[in-house]
């Protein structure tokens, strides 16, 4: 699997950012760390889900459709130019204006001094209180994406889309040996006492499950701090927390919840193979029985 | 998802039991256990692994096909008449004699006054070192089952299974509202200490994601014990520590690793609508892009 790879260990960099209200502002900070990250020896950088602004998604407002640009585009051309300087991948998490009308939530891959090499539209699109992703984008179509780069296989997938195993499986089916997930996760202040932690736990145990089932690494990559609601009262204290997970399920790294930081980790590729001919799951994959995986529900009439 | 059921709870009963050299000691025990289990309220039973005898798949040898049985049959009636007693549904791992040559890791559910009400085959066979199970078992051909019951909905799935994320989801989809996994699971004692808890953790973390994943109740019942490898030095040292998951994830419960016991604890089955309303991920799952999921690996030529 690793063969196609020059060397089997990757230097992944994770920004963990704080978004303001100013998309200039978040833009030079996420080129800054981006380049801090590189300096630590990161080959491949992975930003937070829509780190050119605020999540705007807390409320429905046709405003924040000028926020969106095209897949490539000003964010595409703005980080191409540090991928080449420094042979370095980077996945970008940008709000996609494809027509008037139609906008996506979608990842740019870039790969060094082949710039843009294609991009992945959130397919999973959440729809809950404070999170209205269903008035902004349209669910994805381009289906599940993995990206040979020059440093790894790197799958792409987004926020929400953490949930969803049938997700991770395909994209891992793809040959991806590390799935990233830039992410905007926080919680209501309102209800954070009560099911706040049990919320993170879950999330971060999705995550792990991913890299069990499907023998690869996964890295989560999560904004900070507190964002108020437009509309009115409260708003979301994102968790920060970004970490990464082994193929075995361990926890690398996670960052801290209290602040913006950059982590710059060395992931060795050869541990998929050997982890996977331990647990030898893609061997035994009942694919004559997974047909109804297709279906909504399995009614009984 | 409940209005079918009488009550929105259910008392579920895990027996962790050691499995000696003699069938007949352990359907003796397995049968006391089940009883003490029903006398501290449990309603749904569930036993270990083919808990009639040891894991006999630690070695190829012929001569453990004598131990297997049709179903129903012996196993069946013996506890029929436990589960007509008291209105006790029983999930009950059997080594299964379909036909000469043709044998399978079966579970039959049995439901109070009914008696027998249908079995689940085994669907993901393992075959790794001391783990043979491929000499053993004809894949099951009965697809994935969830089981009407006057307690609930139970999805029926066995050990191995316990690492695909399709089995839990396509067993959900028909309506489980807890999931069952009769295991039989444990260290190469030679291994231990390098992966010993990588291992465990990995374990409970996969059936903790299906339990998210799915918004449903996890129930895990493992032998416990040390049982020496017939054909060298060495064996499995099972983990016991059999456990239910909450929907949301949080382990409900444990059993120790260092003896038999019997768990006993209420489940409240009106939790899942709540937690599938806040995490509503069945409503988009995106099945129009699911249908290569059916393939062994997505190949790029």
């Amino acid at each position: 699997m690793t063969d196609s790879h020059v060397a089997a260990t990757v230097k992944v960099g994770l920004v963990q950012m704080q978004c303001s209200e100013d998309p200039d502002e978040n833009m030079q900070k996420a080129l800054a760390l981006t380049r801090e990250a590189i300096g630590s020896g990161a080959q491949v950088v992975c930003l937070p889900e829509l780190f050119r602004s605020r999540y705007f998604c807390q409320s429905e407002d046709d405003a924040n459709f000028a926020l969106a640009e095209p897949i490539p585009g000003p964010g595409t051309d703005a980080f191409a130019v540090l991928a080449r300087e420094h042979d370095a991948a980077i996945v970008l998490s940008l709000f996609e204006r494809r027509a008037p009308g139609l906008y996506h939530n979608t990842a740019a891959v870039l790969d060094g001094a082949r710039g843009y090499i294609g991009k992945y539209r959130k397919m999973h699109i959440p729809d809950d209180p404070r999170y209205y992703e269903k008035y902004y984008f349209t669910p994805g179509d381009l289906g599940f994406k993995s990206f040979e780069t020059g440093k790894a296989a790197l799958g792409v997938l987004i926020c929400w889309d953490q949930w969803y195993p049938e997700a991770a499986r395909l994209t891992a089916l793809m040959g991806a040996e590390i799935l990233f997930y830039p992410t905007a996760i926080g919680w209501h202040p309102e209800e954070k006492d009560a099911v706040g932690e049990a919320q993170h736990r879950a999330w971060e145990t999705m995550q792990r499950s991913h890299a069990i089932a499907n023998g690869c690494y996964v890295v989560a990559v999560n904004r900070f701090g507190f964002e108020p609601d437009p509309a009115g009262p409260g708003g979301i204290e994102f968790w920060g927390q970004s970490f990464i997970v082994a193929p075995d399920g361990s926890v690398v790294c996670r960052a801290p919840a209290d602040r913006e930081c950059v982590l710059v980790e060395e992931l060795d590729l050869s541990k998929l193979a050997k982890l996977r001919h331990g647990w030898p799951f893609f061997r035994d994959r009942r694919i004559d029985a997974y047909e109804a995986l297709t279906r909504r529900f399995i009614d009984r009439d």
